[in-house]
């Protein structure tokens, strides 16, 4: 059908299905993918993303889309966010990415039926795959099944026990192994070892003692073994391919240059035609084509906000992230607490750690995408006599919920949990809600809930995380922050009280977490006799206040970082307990899944905006 | 100091420390092992708990005790509770083991400064570990830390995550894996595949192609490989010891006959004597000694309740257990429905899944200790079509919190749940406890959580989770039923709606779970004249039945199967919008870690019998 003819362009925003893809030659899919790869850059300059995982594999996914037909075949993105040149590829405009109404950031069943699966949480991949590949197989359908996943993602314990069962079971599937040499930040542990160096493998290190031992034993023997530097290297070369797929029953192709689509095709093709599930193991360069991504090792270009494509220059949002706050703040008091130590599943990046980390590195551990091992280990420091602080984001904090419950709180260990981005969180929608976490920390035993509403209250909160309340959790939203000058500024909070801000009649609002300094605003420029109280401490439930609660002819509860089946719960039945007759009224986050859009979007869907209190006053 | 005697037997009840066994000659020791043997078979025949795994490890911990100074040195029991042997040698009577107030089934760092760590869950001790390890060489103390962990648990998520992170970090820790060919049940997986046979690994293919192509090429070559069934023989003999465990960087020592206390020993030396983290393999028999438990490849005798040493009759609990009404029940539910497809994460037989399974085993799937994985696969048969059952325990759901959360309920998937051994729980104590997942529950969107009080509408509800209501959980606790006589009892229930059990005036209570029943009769026996509502939809709430509630003078919830944060709550508040101002009073389980006594033991000390509620009428 093709035939000798000049490059061809494709209109990007033309593109209904991948189809078009096998028309093109080599070349043409080469310019294609520098097209894609601009596109991305041009579009996430504008509404922010994921950019750098997504550069790495335009080249990945055409191969891909050009050997599988999608329409049957399933393809299953881990974690989903390096998805855009496929969007792209199977008609999905970008313009409104991860804006309210527009494309998802994500593979989202919902939006095509190109998409397979979905995740925002990584390492589900394997696992999925496998139930697709046994749900053919029952079904006796024929298509192919891909997972495709990072280096870093791999790590986790979901996806070794997806690695665990695949490897061994008839259900074929094919694993995409995208090592990027990168991952969020930097991947943790033996595995990641075994990626960099195979020289340096355990199945090396044991050859070279058989040998030595082998050959030791003669005089030749001693001679060959003097000579053993170019056995190891054919070793190295020839041999130290084996790898712990090969151990779980997996054929393994590659690796395989991520950036050569002729050579990722004959390797996926090849991958198609065996009968076990296989692993493709292919290199790419993470932010490939543009330049200010591929020199970065610290992770800023993995989600950027807004930048300016042609300077690098990336605008952040005004005011000051409560990550970099903390970061202030846990400078000093790892300084302060000797036995301090912080543990992050790599979010140290997210979570604006940098600066502590280079600051003690002894005492700072990044243990890569293993959210339960993080709090396990915590664990095992904490009973020691050191004091753990687990720097974690809500929405992965659900992967350790059985760690904190029966490895720290069942044990009376103490450690602070710092939950970052608490609360709604805009863009990267609702596998990204960090909204639950409350509710299930409130149910657990010998748990301390906190969130403060300003700077210097997050600071007295973490220092006395450090007096041995057990686990003490210090909540803090995705929200910036505009009154923040000094870390130096704290400010007393005697443990459980709550504060009040303002003292009125006949009504009180209960109020957690800084929108509760807009509301309080609001209340003084209304001249609205109300009381309001700033309930730092969720659980346990300042009993003072409470009692005094029960006076007022009202009570409104006010949380717009949790869903009302934690706190608001917690304190109504409190009140009822307390056979309190008054009026009560809620405004919380509703237990749904929420979609993306700005957090200001999703706070008015939900009435949680300070004015949407004031209307029940 | 020792010198040739007659052998001396000891007396276990004496016994205060370890530091006795040093004088012990390996004849003594052997027979002090039997003796432990005999008197663990006759302690659990009165008490229950775990036999065969302690029986199994009896030479191995008397090794460890010997080789490492526990007053200093660190032992982890992965899981726990095979330290019965290590309580005993650490002077703690077992007489009353798993009683109230006696002596616990699993480690418990109350109990003995000798306890390093505990656990009830799998898979933590590597992680724990590494913690301990951590914290050792901050410190600049010298002790060793041995995490004692066996094939099942390590195939664990989490057991990984701590592999991956401990076998390249700097930080000495000794694992101790044994391998007893059985866990629970039959190991599962890819690693177990390694454990069993060598000559099947990854490597072995790999070296055999490899040598095929290298040998092929010439005349010779050709011959040579005729031959290389030889040089097959030769690799399987000295270079595939190469196992998962040296591609972490760890050095591997074993395997260990682990009943040959002299051979554990120098093993055990050796793993002292080297720098960097090891692994040390023994295989040992589980049930050892005792040949009921030896010749037991089902599982039967891992936990066992009450038995005659004698003739190895259990005795069981009189009633019916609910995990056997409900395998009656799927084997009919599967017949009937082509598209259910039953997981379950190693606790097949504990849930008396043994039928189901022989009867269907294409479409039923133990995937071992793997929740994660068990509900992420699930949520890739669902969206395939399939409507998976998940059969877990209560208190091992707590692991897959998240992929109940973000890889079904967000995805809004069907799948049905059923949540064994919710509620209290008894002797094995603050662990496994079910008493946390129901609140969680409630606060995941696109989930509908019930509670059966009779075999009857429990299999209602079993049909009725196959109509498309998105995550469906049955939870149903480990107590007895008394009035089943047949699976073919049923009856209908509305979606979503409560059963009137009584019809009375002023006082209404509403009541979850087998419990009511007794609760019913004593109301009937008592004449009060009270409305009695069956509530066997906790979520979503019959709408109905509160708008009658609310015509009452006083509602009672009764929830003695989950923390008063979950349906006390969540119907409080429904009750408080809806502006009631009737009295509410609660009984359900307080948000604490319950210790180890009867179930009615437990549900005295809270206050949770039938009784109890009579009291607050």
């Amino acid at each position: 059908m093709k035939k000798k003819k000049e490059i061809q362009r494709v209109d990007l925003s033309t593109i209904k299905n991948p189809d078009f893809l096998k028309d093109l030659s080599y070349k043409e899919l080469n310019v294609l993918s520098d097209d894609i790869s601009k596109y991305i850059i041009q579009v996430t300059s504008k509404n922010g993303g994921h950019l750098s995982s997504n550069l790495g594999v335009v080249d990945a996914t055409i191969a891909m889309c050009r050997v599988f037909d999608f329409k049957k075949d399933k393809l299953i993105f881990d974690v989903g966010h390096q998805c855009y040149t496929y969007k792209l590829l199977t008609g999905r405009s970008l313009e409104r990415l991860r804006q309210k109404d527009g494309t998802a950031g994500y593979q989202d069943i919902k939006e095509s039926s190109y998409d397979a699966f979905e995740a925002g949480h990584s390492s589900t991949s394997i696992s999925a795959g496998l139930g697709l590949a046994m749900a053919r197989d029952l079904k006796k359908e024929k298509h192919d099944v891909i997972s495709f996943i990072g280096d870093a993602s791999i790590v986790n314990g979901l996806a070794f026990e997806g690695l665990n069962d695949a490897g061994q079971n008839q259900h074929k599937m094919i694993i995409v192994l995208n090592d990027n040499n990168m991952s969020i930040s930097k991947p943790v542990g033996g595995f990641a070892k075994m990626f960099r160096s195979f020289s340096t493998s355990g199945f090396y290190r044991k050859s070279k003692h058989f040998f030595k031992r082998l050959l030791s034993g003669t005089k030749v023997g001693r001679k060959m073994y003097a000579g053993a530097v170019k056995i190891k290297n054919w070793f190295k070369r020839k041999i130290l391919k084996i790898n712990i797929f090969d151990s779980f029953g997996f054929s393994v192709i590659g690796p395989i240059d991520g950036h050569n689509i002729k050579a990722l095709e004959k390797a996926l093709i090849r991958a198609k035609s065996t009968d076990k599930s296989v692993v493709v193991f292919i290199k790419t360069i993470k932010g490939k084509g543009y330049k200010f991504a591929e020199d970065d090792d610290k992770g800023i270009w993995h989600g950027v906000h807004v930048f300016n494509p042609e300077t690098g220059e990336q605008s952040y949002e005004n005011g000051t992230g409560w990550s970099q706050i903390f970061n202030d703040y846990l400078v000093d008091v790892m300084k302060n607490h000797e036995n301090a130590i912080t543990v992050t599943p790599a979010t140290g990046y997210g979570s604006h750690l940098s600066e502590l980390f280079a600051k003690y590195p002894d005492r700072c551990v990044d243990v890569g995408i293993a959210e339960e091992h993080a709090v396990t280990m915590s664990a095992g420091l904490s009973i020691s006599g050191f004091h753990p602080i687990i720097s974690i984001y809500s929405t992965f904090l659900q992967r350790a919920y059985d760690q904190v419950n029966h490895d720290l709180a069942r044990i009376q260990l103490n450690a602070t949990l710092l939950i970052d981005r608490s609360g709604l969180v805009g863009k990267d929608g609702n596998s990204h809600q960090g909204i639950f976490d409350q509710a299930f920390l409130i149910d657990m035993p010998n748990t301390v809930v906190t969130m403060a509403a300003t700077p210097k209250e997050a600071r007295a909160l973490l220092e006395e995380s450090f007096n041995n309340h057990g686990v003490f959790c210090i909540r803090y939203p995705k929200e910036r922050v505009f009154h923040y000058s000094s870390k130096q500024e704290t400010t007393t909070i005697p443990y459980g009280k709550w504060k009040k801000e303002l003292q009125g009649e006949k009504t009180a609002i209960v109020a957690v977490g800084p929108e509760l300094l807009a509301l309080k605003q609001l209340l003084v420029d209304k001249k609205l006799n109300v009381t309001l109280f700033n309930a730092i401490y969720q659980k346990p439930l300042d009993m003072e206040a409470v009692n005094e609660l029960i006076t007022y002819e009202k009570v409104i509860i006010y949380d717009p970082y949790a869903t009302e089946n934690g706190f608001a719960k917690y304190l109504i039945a409190e009140l009822i307990k307390r056979s309190y007759k008054g009026d009560i009224r809620v405004r919380a986050i509703p237990s749904v899944f929420v979609n993306h859009a700005s957090i200001e979007e999703q706070k008015r869907e939900f009435s949680l905006l300070p004015e949407d209190v004031i209307k029940i006053i």
